[in-house]
């Protein structure tokens, strides 16, 4: 009985679930090069050796374990949406909302998101690995917020769709950015959890 | 008196202005090759050489009126906007909108238009000069949204802002692009735009 008692969707792979031992520390320690290397000098100015070389670990068991650099470097942003983000949990969803749009702003704001978030999007030009990367990504993605709509169901409010909580609320935040149009204030994601609230079924 | 009667904003460096005659035939086939280029192969998959060679000039022609690879790819993106999707006149804003909107999501649609969209973004990485090359989009991209909401309030309507054109119309067709989330049907844009005029100056 090697197997944790695991979260019902494998978002990882199974060998990245085995807490602690070898493999944890080696996926602990690759992720670290990763994040280093992407906030020193952004996507696509390094190679998988440069990051083995400084996670202290063999070329070989980077590429067993994840395949190839866009797969490492998704399984990297998926695992920082998952891991270190939980979802809140305030009682009502507006507040729930509001938590989650903090939390998202902040991790694409400065230096280190914004170069993963270009990493999420340059990821997936990159043909059908990039698709099953994208496809990961989307679906941590949409757990998270959909666990947080299905809450605010069982309490008897009224939640917009889970891709009402993509364009109106996620994809400006993306697209401001990506294109570098003003800070994300907390006026500003008030601004787009109003919109959201506004517009939940008539 | 070389100059043409420009429009007030140099969108373009100004060699590209001249009417007709040489220059103009060298960036018309230089634009041609990057499109097909990036259409055929994707971002990050070809070199100034090989634009170069596929429009029949010198490396040193595109250099010398470019500067970089990244500059032309943005010069291409933005004259594609600019010169080739003129922003529509129905007479009303909400005519205007639907327009505007279906002609932007046929230009990030299918494979040509999800290419230059991911090349926005690859090319808003690149770093300085990249920054200098999302300007020119955002200018460009403005200049042509603004124009069309000062019709609407010339006429007494009542538009949006224009950066709500940017989060409520853009940004969700944009995101959902990226990210492999459905087409974009002509249900879905009018329901991006019944979202900004329902949100407008309350």
């Amino acid at each position: 009985m090697t197997k944790t008692p695991a979260s019902p969707e494998p978002l990882t792979p199974p060998a990245t679930r085995r807490p602690g031992g070898r493999s944890a520390r080696v996926r602990a320690n690759v992720h670290q090069a990763v994040v280093d290397l992407v906030a020193e000098r952004g996507y696509g100015t390094f190679t998988v050796a440069e990051v083995a070389d400084r996670a202290g670990v063999a070329d070989s068991s980077v590429y067993r374990r994840w395949g190839t650099l866009e797969a490492l470097l998704m399984d990297v942003v998926v695992s920082r949406l998952t891991d270190r983000s939980p979802m809140p949990d305030t009682g009502n969803l507006p507040g729930d909302l509001r938590a989650f749009a903090a939390k998202a702003a902040e991790d694409v704001s400065g230096q280190g998101g914004l170069a993963l978030l270009r990493t999420v999007v340059t990821v997936l030009a990159a043909g059908p690995d990039g698709e099953a990367a994208r496809d990961r990504f989307l679906a941590a993605r949409s757990e998270q917020i959909q666990s947080m709509l299905d809450r605010a169901r069982a309490r008897g409010e009224d939640p917009p769709e889970m891709l009402d909580v993509l364009d109106v609320v996620l994809a400006p935040m993306y697209v401001r950015v990506l294109f570098g149009v003003g800070p994300l204030t907390p006026n500003y994601i008030d601004g787009l959890i109003d919109r959201l609230l506004a517009h939940r079924r008539r």
